[in-house]
């Protein structure tokens, strides 16, 4: 028993090599059970990782986001494959699971990029490459700069004067209702805008737990956030066969039945829709205003594809102006925060994560505690910001790089042609139907799936429309989401798909998917 | 009761308005309690607000970040009154609250930007004005961005090739130990990647709700972060009397007295040390290293401010490092993760939000969890991506840049000078007394504080060196951190001061200190 102490203590504080010499030596000698039980403790002591998949954050383990997921990361593996030299029925991998616009091809604005790298580098200023509106621009920005640096840090609710510039445009848009500066927060992206304000509105435990209602299909940043913080996910509807409309009705019955297991506290729409690119009417955007103020309900509105609608007869309606519209019983008192962003419109600059989000009716109490907490990540990047009051304050009739700037409505206009093109093309396909892309950058059509399918894709644990998105990635190099990231009705199958490839390439792309769809059509029937 | 029921029932439905009028009319009619009560519901049912102080997140509540706290917010309303033309003793506030190196004048690297405005105008690659090694670096970004364009999204871990740079520069810092890009996860800030690996790691509830254990003094972003989290702050003592060196036995204290009510999973370290300065020497990495072993911690290594060493027989060394020549008993098992960020060091450029991580021993399935944990928020900000790719792969000898770029070592040095200016100075005046700052950007000395000073604090519900500094920045203009803050044994006092500002200046700065704290101490005794 002394030696069997000895021997476990020792081995109590040992290495990793210790236990395993231990381990054999206990083999070896055949000792007792006790001293294997010991030993295996120790053994697994050292083994074992502080941090497992079974001792981690449960609600990071819930998260999901489903524009990169297994299917982005196939699509990476893919790449790498083809640049090793593998054959394969294509030449390149086809990213259309994502919102990026110059990944595909898409030019950025000439005006903004010289305004970035003037307050790079400042000493570009002295030189004449650079049109005086540019220089005049970043002379502005570098000025509110601290040591007249974008690599200082700026306030954390960003730089005054962009502020300033971001409350001139909001309220130009809005036809001259006012915009405080102080109610506009720059962020990194509109997603970290979103998530802040998610964050201030969790609270309450079991039925007292915070609700946030969300349109299914959603964007899922929105379920991922919320199933990070723990709080309850509420699903409405949007109406596939009214071109995605969203119901007051259909609000009502989520919130009910809701109310039966959490506290619904929030309200967020994604107008223009992502990823089922549906815009509200002005009617329908007073519906639900006038829902979240008799239901006591936060609002949140994001506004990110704000300038991208192409279809007629549709219009971008802000969520302010409208409130403002509806009078003062509204505009003094229901909460609204709105999200803007530099990643999509005619701009496409994701990778700077500029943003901003305007707050309205926040109690003072809560804004404090709202700029404390942004404080604590210093502030957004400063060139995010910087671009962001050149999107918002850009070249003006009369000066020198207007007449380049006004060229921008180009893009727009072909992304109007590649929607319509996208939904004609789709509809000509038995078993896909697809909505009128109204705005955004997705179309979101619906896959009618053989049953043959659907039972081997769960037999392989996988939802069907992932299934069939990861045999069209195989078989063709297309990189599509499955409408199961997005959510869906239950039995329904859907993929969102952008529309920002090249029109030569999109219309590859969308013959590709049609034969790939006839031919998987065949294969399961 | 049938009018009294008809103007109840309108006044549910109605606006603030209409409540307000029935209010005056019930006033006016004297009518029944009932009434009045019904009236005063729908009163404050549309007077509330939904998210209110009382009905937030109580852990943003809870959350403090000091180095941008109320102190920060006083400083930018005295520079709105000085602008206003008010008269103050002073003409202008000095921020040495923050370590923000180009608002105190530090001018960027050249290189540096030279290569940031050729990505984001890359029509300069065309020309003559800069070096071929700034346009080869920018070539070679550009190249690996979607699209050939820093404003397309990047990958979520970050662009492969700025990862494969990072590696590489990590493994000539440890003197050849292997280092995998796979392992590194570039980030916003060293904040963000801080924060999602804190996050991580917390789970449990009570008894078993995640602990980590943190400095005190610390840098409070580890202090709001875990409050945020809702998980359980374990303080260990640096010690004061010793230049705030870190004792393992403290350590140990502090572990068993948290196993009491929680579970402690994860040991934070700062080196070299903010706000303490202090530099850990090589035995005391490696003790922390065994501890951790030990106790079965995970480990997080704060070495943002890896090149900011001053001090004569001070020398960084790497956690890494130190991991690794401990055997693979040690590099085998325990995990680690390494931050590191471009706003400090020589370059300082903190709004371009750059930084990275490099996580060791991490379990599989966790990195993937990790890996979509932060694919949520898309990607880093790209430019910041290319600002640490030139930090981490700066020209080298024989590069046309080289000869301008050596000079950047001169800006260390600078901070040395400071670095032991400002100890000497504090250390003439009685009452204060500072440690020697052999690394990072701050000073934090202590500050005795007369009886009458402290008491009137208390008497205002003020921390007695907030209001120290406080006043400080009433009269002087000079805006610095009270200890308070960061934490600090009870009874004592102390503020934070960065070594940024200009020598002329700082000696400026240093002299107002002293005589403040002269007169300070004359009036309250």
């Amino acid at each position: 028993v002394d030696t069997l102490q000895s021997v476990s203590a020792k081995c109590i504080k040992a290495s990793w090599y210790f236990a395993t010499h231990t381990l054999i030596f206990c083999a070896l000698v055949d000792c007792q059970p006790a001293l294997w039980k010991m030993t295996e403790n120790c053994f697994m002591h050292h083994r074992t990782k502080v941090l497992t998949i079974d001792t981690m954050n449960p609600n990071v383990k819930k998260v999901e986001y489903a524009v990169r997921g297994p299917i982005v990361q196939r699509a990476v593996q893919i790449e790498k494959e083809l640049k090793a030299g593998a054959k394969k029925p294509f030449s390149e991998v086809i990213r259309a699971n994502i919102g990026d616009a110059h990944a595909m091809g898409q030019r950025p604005i000439t005006f903004f990029r010289q305004v970035l790298a003037l307050c790079s580098y400042p000493e570009l200023l002295e030189g004449n490459e650079f049109p005086e509106d540019a220089k005049e621009r970043a002379r502005r920005i570098l000025q509110a700069c601290g040591g007249g640096s974008i690599g200082a840090y700026s306030a954390s609710q960003g730089i005054e004067c962009v502020r300033q510039d971001v409350a001139r445009y909001i309220q130009e848009r809005d036809g001259g209702i006012p915009c405080n500066p102080d109610n506009i927060y720059l962020s990194t992206g509109a997603s970290d805008a979103i998530v802040t304000i998610l964050k201030l509105l969790v609270c309450g435990e079991g039925r007292n737990r915070t609700g946030v209602m969300i349109p299914i299909p959603q964007y899922p940043l929105y379920s991922a956030a919320l199933a990070d913080l723990g709080a309850v996910q509420i699903e409405y509807y949007l109406d596939e066969e009214n071109c995605w409309s969203l119901d007051v009705s259909e609000l009502r019955r989520a919130l009910v039945a809701a109310q039966q297991h959490c506290s619904p506290r929030a309200l967020c729409i994604i107008n223009p829709g992502n990823p089922t690119g549906q815009v509200q009417s002005r009617q329908c955007i007073e519906d639900v205003i006038r829902f979240a103020a008799e239901e006591h309900l936060f609002l949140m509105a994001d506004e990110v594809y704000q300038d991208n609608v192409y279809a007629e007869g549709c219009e971008f309606h802000s969520f302010k102006k409208v409130l403002f519209e509806m009078g003062p019983e509204y505009s003094d008192t229901v909460e609204l925060v709105s999200f803007h962003s530099t990643s999509k419109c005619y701009m496409g600059e994701c990778g700077f994560r500029g943003g901003y989000m305007e707050v309205i009716n926040m109690d003072p109490d809560v804004k404090v505690q709202l700029t404390k907490l942004v404080s604590v990540r210093l502030c957004p990047p400063v060139p995010g910001q910087a671009l962001l009051d050149v999107v918002v304050n850009p070249p003006r009739p009369g000066e020198p790089s207007f007449n380049t700037y006004i060229k921008r409505t180009s893009t727009l206009q072909v992304l109007a042609e590649k929607a319509w093109l996208t939904e004609e093309v789709f509809n000509t396909v038995p078993g896909i139907t697809c909505n009128p892309v109204q705005g955004a950058m997705y179309s979101f059509p619906r896959i009618s799936l053989p049953e043959r399918a659907i039972q081997q894709a769960k037999e392989k644990g996988q939802a069907p429309d992932m299934f069939y998105c990861m045999k069209l990635l195989e078989e063709t190099g297309i990189c599509l989401v499955p409408g199961s990231g997005f959510g869906q009705r239950e039995g329904t199958y859907h993929f969102r798909m952008t529309i920002l490839p090249p029109t030569d390439k999109l219309k590859i792309v969308l013959e590709k998917v049609k034969q790939f769809h006839q031919s998987f059509t065949q294969q399961y029937s």
